[in-house]
């Protein structure tokens, strides 16, 4: 009707079947969505179960290199992949405005669709409410996953310990980034695009390569890499030390960076992990890490080091000492 | 700050991390949340898994009888029970709009908390968006569970069979009157209370009673009986012919319904199911549903007949028949 997104499609009756059916069945195409029932059911052997959620509300859902289907299944599967699991079947809860274009729901669908058979995960079950016009912004949408984690295999926040090499997967940045960008309607000579890509199969090389010689793994979403040190120099009672030098930042993400008075340290990656590793592996787990795709960029940027009171150093470029705190206050709203 | 939720809530920093410490991990109080990993981990039996997921928009947030909270917890774990699984645990994704109070979003998660404690499903995992204001409205929540199904069960809503005899757990309509009645500001000499209920443990007796006699259960929440009588009937290629006399409506839900203009039969119910079982097996399992306490008003109310139009007959109080369509239109938006 008219092409958009109506309260009917989210009252249970045939209108709501039919949008189902034709917008999101039809791009996650899989046989436990087919099968209709109010769960999707699928047998597993005994072992270790991860679960995750997250919520997307990303603005606009469009950006460069990405939109906000492609994200709630890559930021998803990360939370999962950070156990060193691998991730098994998703769902996907929508919560739409009405008004919201008919073409809009579908181009996020298919590229959900296509992320989720890119990376293996299956969505297998959902959700769609409609609410009216004003009370949401477009869509947002949340997904949960499940995945496996290798026996004996338990990677944790608590688990640095002073001596262990921080590593980081490629440079920051890029999706807060091409996200502002995008909303404050800027235009660069090199386009940044999001980095937001699924990274289990990265971690799943690296979990082969070393084990439980990896203490921990985090993707820094909100907050950026300054947030994921902060909570990991607070779970596992810790200091942190990195150089600025070392950590990859893009030469058009700093300029963008500098336009926009952003830091890029607490800006979000949605394609991006910080791995806590014991320090004798570090140099061949770097090597793996670079041989995969996703892992190009990849650099040791600091150590644990003690500290009682859980502080984040960092040398800076030009040789001085700064402590590289949480985000304070609202930097970017609605980044992911 | 000024006893609100504010942008900075959902920024990645450090209110963000307070708000989820204080306010949800306080409320749900389990030890995967205070480990604070980007995913939480059990173990698991070989077997089935089966996983769910609902986005809650219902509005008002808190009406006679339960709130969003409460809501989110158990219908998410219903729709796990109607693969006649138990559920294991969950996730929430809270979608908040600035400037929500925080002593109404505690009061949601306390009663998240209880419910979850009191079916004895953990939320395990979770996260927190923030959006400006304007942008939704007061708070969205989005559950999934994951469950194991008994071996050898595998109830599915294709598998109703003509001479099948459909039984409803109790009364319809009271949740949508309930909130309907907030809403709209009634007020009747009975309070109609909702229904919201979690049904795993009715559904586990009915497994262990009738097993593999039953063919699919399923809980009729939006469009109502209506609704998920013609969800069957399409999945199963079969007709079905239901009694009106034999529905229960409480006389409070018929009255209210006469004054708001509405159909019982398509007002969502949020602790009721429906079970489609094998005739012989009739009798005995209602006598079982009929012995729990949430199933004290279980009835017979029909059968399901062979009919190449999928078509759902009611024959009505006076004698009548009448076809029982989907809902179509926008009867009840933001019902649950
Ligand atoms: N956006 C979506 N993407 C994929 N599948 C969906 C989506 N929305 C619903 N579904 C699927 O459609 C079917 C019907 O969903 P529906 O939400 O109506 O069931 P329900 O949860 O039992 O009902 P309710 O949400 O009213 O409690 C389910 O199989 C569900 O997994
Ligand atoms: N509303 C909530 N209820 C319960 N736990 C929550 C909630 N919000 C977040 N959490 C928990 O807090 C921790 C941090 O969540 P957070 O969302 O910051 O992690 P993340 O998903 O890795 O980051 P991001 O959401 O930026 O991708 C996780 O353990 C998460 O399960
Ligand atoms: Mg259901
Ligand atoms: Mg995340
Ligand atoms: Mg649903
Ligand atoms: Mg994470
Ligand atoms: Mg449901
Ligand atoms: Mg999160």
């Amino acid at each position: 009707r008219n092409g958009r997104v109506d309260l009917s499609h989210g009252s249970g009756g045939r209108a709501m079947a039919r949008l189902i059916a034709d917008v999101f069945h039809a791009a996650f195409d899989n046989d436990w969505l087919r099968a209709g029932n109010d769960q999707a059911a699928f047998d597993i052997a005994a072992g270790r179960m991860v679960m995750t959620t997250d919520g997307y509300v990303v603005s606009p859902l469009f950006f460069p290199g990405g939109d906000i289907g492609k994200l709630s299944v890559h930021g998803t599967i990360n939370d999962i992949a950070m156990a060193g699991a691998r991730p098994l079947h998703m769902s996907a809860s929508f919560i739409i405005e009405e008004g919201f274009p008919l073409a809009d729901l579908c181009r996020i669908a298919q590229s959900m669709g296509e992320a989720s058979r890119a990376a293996g995960v299956p969505i297998i079950t959902g959700d769609t409410k409609v609410v009216e016009r004003g009370k949401a912004d477009g869509v947002f949408v949340s997904t949960a996953c499940v995945g496996v984690a290798p026996a004996g295999l338990e990677l944790s926040g608590d688990k640095a310990r002073p001596g262990d090499t921080i590593l980081l997967s490629g440079s920051i940045g890029d999706h807060g980034v091409a996200v502002m960008s995008k909303r404050e309607n800027l235009s660069f000579e090199t386009e940044v695009l999001s980095d937001t890509a699924a990274l289990h199969e990265l971690v799943a090389v690296m979990v082969e390569a070393a084990g439980p010689a990896i203490r921990l793994m985090r993707d820094p979403t909100r907050g950026g890499l300054a947030a994921t040190l902060n909570e990991i120099a607070h779970q596992s009672k810790v200091g942190a030390h990195v150089e600025e030098s070392a950590i990859p930042v893009a030469p058009q993400v700093a300029a963008a960076c500098e336009l926009l008075g952003l830091d890029p340290l607490f800006v979000a990656n949605e394609g991006k992990l910080v791995a806590v590793v014991a320090a004798e592996a570090a140099d061949s787990l770097l090597a793996v890490m670079r041989a995969h795709p996703l892992g190009r960029g990849s650099a040791r940027i600091g150590e644990i080091v003690a500290d009682e009171h859980g502080f984040v150093q960092m040398t800076t470029r030009f040789g001085g000492g700064r402590i590289v705190d949480w985000l304070s206050g609202e930097q970017l709203p609605r980044i992911c």
